[in-house]
């Protein structure tokens, strides 16, 4: 499967050292302009307030910087 | 390998039929507030205008509306 981890990183954070959100991450959908929707491959579904800093698919990684 | 498609649809289309604009795309990364840049995993990398409408990564599908 592939499935991607979210993790979030705090504002301003310079390194990619983030906290799990959420694992095993199948669709991403905005939710107005700074919001996400996300839903894992097992129907969990989260809101993250922020921004996508990065996606790294191959790797399994989506960092998220936290809204200020 | 788990990279998705990226497709684009028009600003303001209804469905998410949408114009192949990168395939086995690895790596996407902000560029300011409205762009992409997008990496597939040979290596062919791109900018992208637009902002993301939605993520399927179990269907390696991602879905860009492009900017007017």
């Amino acid at each position: 499967m592939c499935e991607s981890n979210i993790y979030i990183v705090a504002p301003g954070q310079e390194d990619d050292a983030g906290v799990l959100f959420l694992e095993a991450v199948d669709e991403l959908l905005p939710e107005g302009d700074n919001a996400w929707r996300v839903t894992s491959i097992f129907g969990e579904q989260k809101i993250l307030n922020g921004r996508i800093r990065s996606m790294h698919l191959v790797d399994h990684r989506i960092i998220f910087e936290r809204s200020t």
